[in-house]
């Protein structure tokens, strides 16, 4: 295994499908939200995808049994909108194979006619937010403006770091296919699983989809990372003392 | 030297083989279990293994001549069960050479007619244990329950950090081949080379094969090691106090 | 995407052109000159470079649009000398990716009948300097003679690092093409982006290239970091005291 | 240049020469005697070797041109014994690279019909020596025997960590090519350049190729290392108290 394998499951036919991309990355905010659509719409594995850029391990389940670690493609056939959904265990481990998979990537985009590509990730501020915004980087200016109308923000050279990994490289190598690309990235805090910064990302795809989803399941996990947030919040006050402590800024957490 | 070479060395007529990987790991269990069944068994060695993946050295031998870094497959016709056995001084020192090599071993054991494959390795516990068991992972529902008749433990989603390595990627590589596989992973403080644990993978792996092997070298390697942990034990115990030393706990040592 | 990719934008007719390299380095100082040079000249994009050896990420534009990592070659025609300008936003992030880059740089110069090439850098000193120098080094005994006369200064074994990077591999490859070749490096702190060492460069290059250029942007950006260096010394002064404090050793900052 | 690249120079018939390796490494001992060989006996560059695989980057020369990093072999047209001297840079700086330049290299040998190759090297012992031994390891047992007479030292498992690098892969991989390979390793402290190791090697080298070399210019550079050394050993003293102060171990420089 010298080379990616592209293994396909079945064939689904799809008409005019939207791309969505969700794999980890900060927060998992990405990734959250392409397997909740996943679960939601019971959408059907078509492909895996095995890469030796992949980290070099097998994952074991509940059953005993062990994965390999993989990027996988979901297909949703919907009454309106035909869904790809890209989710998967890890990014490639090195700086080459994100290149190679991005591009594998969209040469299946192009096979099943992709003609958009949303690309899901986490925006890091260090900081605990009660109402993420969900922030906007694309590949042609017509979608920013659409974009704007869905409630997404755009700034000035933000993210300043550049987009890392493949919800970045998808949506700038996609232009050079003519695909229009944006990457929705959800702020949060980037020290924890954030469930809720991915409902306000879901949202956002939702408007922009127009489509419905039920947010329940997402809903009670932001519940429980609540709980877990105002704890953490309660030991930095007892630590720091009440006065100074800051509400907002947990950065010391890793 | 680019590529992965595989020497021929002779040739022996198998039928229906098993084939059993112990590579260097955790506490050298696997690579213990493995080396004693190519001494006991008296296998005879059929494939070197060269790759521009393993670190680029030789090993000094007694007798002042030098040894590639080889991985290497053993054949055993016994009146039974053949076996393919395989060992080495180190695995890959690269992510992707792990892949490679893996897909170099599978496609031996396809060469070979293998129908089903056990890799052997330890499981870092952290603590001295008097009495290691033996966890399992497998390809295959149906291999979980067999082994749990010969005493083999499964845990929900342990190890939790997956299966690192060729013993890994073999069992979960192998279900696109379409071959059974197991990974026995006995339990080791992880801090020393561990005879004792090598022990508990062997027998399980001698029910399984329903094959008898003397272990005496091991249990002489076995109680040798004892002494060496029990020295570390007093020494652990005059330094902290006799009250408040945890009996088990060595963490320290590496 | 696994292999560099090339792309052609458009394609302009140049009459015995010379390459100017300034990509990214040592106090930016080669890059500043080189699309100071773009900008002034309003050189024309002509080829933009990818691949798989850039780090794996996007940029993220003032108007929301994501921009691939490229590197670029501008074409001028002038009146007199013909010029390609090599630019870009990142150099290799691998050791193999700066030897397979700085082959297809050389052989897009033998396309286009290049029979000089300046690459440009900074050559890091530790300390802030009033009057920075410009050091060179070449492929051709010749070429040092030569540059010296422009006020290029040459010292034994210095850099003695070597130069690393494009600058270097470019000014040695092109030997093996027939191709004489000087890298300039301007003497600059190494702890800041230099302006006022890229003014120095630009000098040497006018000269050498008998053109003309309008200095004054880099002049402005000189004054400005000038300031910002200013209040550095004086924190250092303050911090050190007054008496004890070298003048214009900031080796602190990094 | 995405591949390494075989340069030849100029032909020199040679008649059943011997291969001689010395690339940088511990103490620089092989380097040394390599090269004094190729100086003593003016011999002729025949092949530079050009790799991706070498650090990016060029090393500005004395009359500021610069030089890339190449592995160079020089041919010896003797009265008696032809010989190949392969000296160089620097070794690879990847693992692959390793692998990959020793195949090239016993290619090579195998081109010019060299029936035995020597391999000199430093051993590290963190101890200043006056007189430094010569240990070996070599690819036959015959050779054992040999080189025990010309005083080369063998012992068991020695180093014990392998010998790393093209001295060491050379002797292992020339084995599967049927050539004779012994690697020669002058004890040194491993600290710094040592002339005096190199000297013993040589002896030892001259003796095993019957061959007079003139050693005044190492004799030399081991003189003024003898007073370098004897100040960080009085050094060593004033600072440790001179009682206390073992002779010989400055195992703290680096």
């Amino acid at each position: 295994m010298k080379e990616t394998i592209i293994r396909r499951i079945t064939e689904v036919p799809l008409e005019d499908p939207i791309l969505i991309e969700g794999l980890p990355g900060v927060g998992h905010v990405g990734k959250l939200v392409a397997e909740h659509l996943v679960e939601e719409l019971k959408a059907e594995k078509i492909i895996e995808v095995y890469s030796p850029h992949f980290p070099p391990q097998v994952i074991v389940q509940d059953d005993g049994t062990v994965k390999l670690v993989t990027n996988e493609v979901y297909a949703y056939k919907g009454d309106g909108r035909d869904l790809l959904l890209l989710v998967g265990d890890y990014q490639s481990a090195t700086n080459e194979g994100h290149y190679e998979l991005t591009g594998i990537f969209l040469d299946l985009a192009e096979e099943f006619g992709v003609s958009r590509i949303y690309t899901l990730g986490g925006y890091g501020t260090g900081q605990f937010l009660d109402k993420p915004r969900v922030m906007g980087a694309t590949n042609s200016l017509e979608l920013v403006e659409e974009m704007k109308e869905y409630g997404v923000v755009f700034q000035e050279n933000e993210p300043g770091g550049g987009i890392i990994g493949v919800s970045g490289l998808m949506v700038g190598l996609s232009r050079l296919r003519n695909i229009d690309a944006i990457c929705l990235m959800g702020m949060t805090s980037g020290y924890l699983v954030d469930p809720k910064s991915a409902q306000a990302v879901l949202k956002v795809l939702c408007k922009a989809l127009d489509i419905k989803i039920d947010m329940q399941a997402l809903e009670d996990r932001a519940k429980e990372m609540e709980k877990i947030v105002g704890k953490l919040r309660e030991m930095e006050k007892s630590q720091m003392g009440y006065e100074s402590a800051s509400d907002d800024d947990l950065r010391y957490i890793r």
